[in-house]
């Protein structure tokens, strides 16, 4: 038999969302690992830490101090990147040298009070509490004239570059549109236009006629390895209904959002038997007033971790300056994902 | 005073070569740094290790014995991820699952035959060897019909998934043009199109012009901070005259690249006075036998360190969900490699 076998042939693969495609070796998970081995930091943090800045009642490096909070607590960023003023201007000489002013705000997410806790480990109620302000900061922000595009995420783990494992998440919200939401933006601009339906609803379908890729489905959610996955364990989390932004989910989809949060993570926390790493983030429409009826609300996971709790997927040469190459087919990681009980393996252990 | 100051105000930066933006946070370096610390990693080796799988006569991987070079040695890939053969085929499911078979080549490249020896400790004579090998193994692998685009590049140090420290480098050559060269293509075609020049023939002359960014310069060479650079002390290497790939240098071209490479490498290692980790590759014409005049050879070099020898940028959030964002100045990185001497740290001590 001589069919091209995606399963062990190298292969290139299309990401319809932003228009780029990635490399495939399924092959190459069977090399030898020689190089950097990843510290497993330890997992055995006090539910309140007295020197942490974002614990309840704590002070932080501005000086404020924490209310005594026993859901989420949000306050701007003291670090910020982005910046709420400033003279607007630019630079241009010879069309060469191009920088424009931008603005925005920096927001800090605390998940919880207990230091102790991600997001596996809290009850769909507590993560339907992140949910909420998410929905809230999203809609704040984005009714600011100043503000055109919402970024949402969470960075877990120090390996993802969180400084502090007390359970956070981020918003930088801005003026222009930064480029992956913009690609997207333009794809599924022109899928809804030549298809009628967004870009998500129809591969979704696909998805869950094929099974292949397909993690794990609620009644209004579903999470699975996207055909085009760069991260070896890459997952997409996204809702059936069509919608284009957070604001816009009913309560049943908020509920079952809270749920269906709740066992990804605790599957990626099994997977590997410790807290498993990752940045993750919100894609939706931009805040610019425009109705965007292409844009289909998602979650991106991107996880570091390749073959082990301690071996990650390193994305180098070839990959900075190619493109995105992945050593695992994401229907085996999938597979991984799919075979992972829902129950956390710190109880199991209990 | 109420201009637009980017030495301080965050802002957005055009990058010519690719059509996207990236975020500017000048004052984002004062933030505190409570997150992980890299390891520095023993810089102690022999110049010969009886267990490295690239050292003179040594045996490897697939039980081949490597010959008892004197300067550089080259094979293929014993782990390569792009295969040579296999059958041609795809999946198009729905127009969303889109897959193709790709194939091609991995080269791995020796620079010395001294285990404890990186560019920066070469001499120029051994540098200009390296020149040699890339100048041969593009043009052998892009005579090839089934090879239409040749990356050349290092991954330098642990923290970029280099398994061994041994000196050398790597070469993915495939039939189709990847992601980031393909984006340049465009880029470049469609400037010289509108201005009878190359791209960074103009760049080049503005920046030699502003000097802010220029790091070193020789008769035939510029390394300098993009205005647009990514990493923190990201450099792009080009030589003054407008040559689309590497075989078309001339002799004094080759020789001052190695002067070149040395004298950068050698600012690098002394920036925190440790090997200078990077992921490093050449940008050159496709070889798809076209002409490609637009096409102006260059090196990228991408290090990830921020603040120390212990201190890396992290791109992960915001930056792998909205756009890449740096928190120092390209002005302020150039300044500080223009401070830096032209003698190894080693040596000094010595
Ligand atoms: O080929 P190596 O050195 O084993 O592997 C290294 O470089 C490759 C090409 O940039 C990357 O895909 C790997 O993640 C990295 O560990
Ligand atoms: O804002 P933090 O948590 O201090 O910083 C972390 O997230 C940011 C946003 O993704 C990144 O720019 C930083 O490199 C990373 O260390």
């Amino acid at each position: 038999d001589s069919a091209f076998d995606p399963t062990h042939q190298s292969h290139r693969r299309y990401n319809p969302l932003t228009g780029e495609w990635l490399l495939v070796s399924p092959h190459r998970a069977l090399r030898p690992w020689q190089g950097q081995q990843e510290k497993t930091p330890p997992d055995n943090r006090p539910a309140y830490d007295p020197t942490c800045y974002l614990c309840p009642g704590n002070v932080r490096a501005n000086g404020a101090h924490n209310p005594q909070y026993t859901g989420t607590f949000r306050f701007d960023n003291d670090f910020a990147a982005l910046q709420p003023d400033g003279p607007a201007g630019g630079i241009n000489i010879d069309n060469l040298l191009i920088a424009e002013s931008e603005t925005g705000v920096g927001r800090v997410i605390c998940f919880s009070p207990r230091h102790d806790l991600t997001l596996p480990e809290m009850t769909p109620e507590a993560i339907r509490g992140v949910v909420d302000v998410w929905v809230d900061e999203y809609q704040t922000l984005g009714a600011r004239p100043d503000i055109n595009y919402v970024q949402i995420f969470e960075n877990k783990g120090f390996i993802m570059g969180c400084s502090n494992p007390h359970p956070h998440g981020q918003i930088w919200a801005q003026h222009t549109v930064p480029v992956d939401p913009a690609k997207e933006t333009v794809q599924q601009a022109a899928y809804l236009e030549k298809h009628g339906r967004t870009l998500l609803t129809d591969y979704l379908a696909t998805e869950l006629r094929e099974q292949q890729r397909v993690v794990i489905e609620n009644d209004t959610w579903v999470v699975l390895v996207p055909f085009w996955a760069t991260w070896p364990f890459e997952t997409l989390l996204l809702p059936r209904r069509a919608v284009a932004s957070l604001e816009l989910l009913n309560e049943t989809e908020k509920n079952d959002l809270a749920d269906i949060l709740r066992r990804l993570t605790v599957r990626y926390d099994n997977l590997f038997e410790l807290s498993f790493p990752y940045s993750a983030g919100w894609h939706q429409r931009p805040t610019d007033g425009q109705e965007h009826p292409e844009w289909h609300l998602h979650m991106h996971f991107y996880p570091p971790l390749l073959r082990s709790a301690t071996v990650r997927k390193f994305m180098v040469g070839y990959e900075m300056l190619a493109n995105p190459q992945r050593d695992v087919t994401p229907e085996w990681a999938a597979e991984r994902l799919r075979s992972l009980p829902e129950v956390h393996y710190k109880q199991m252990a209990a």
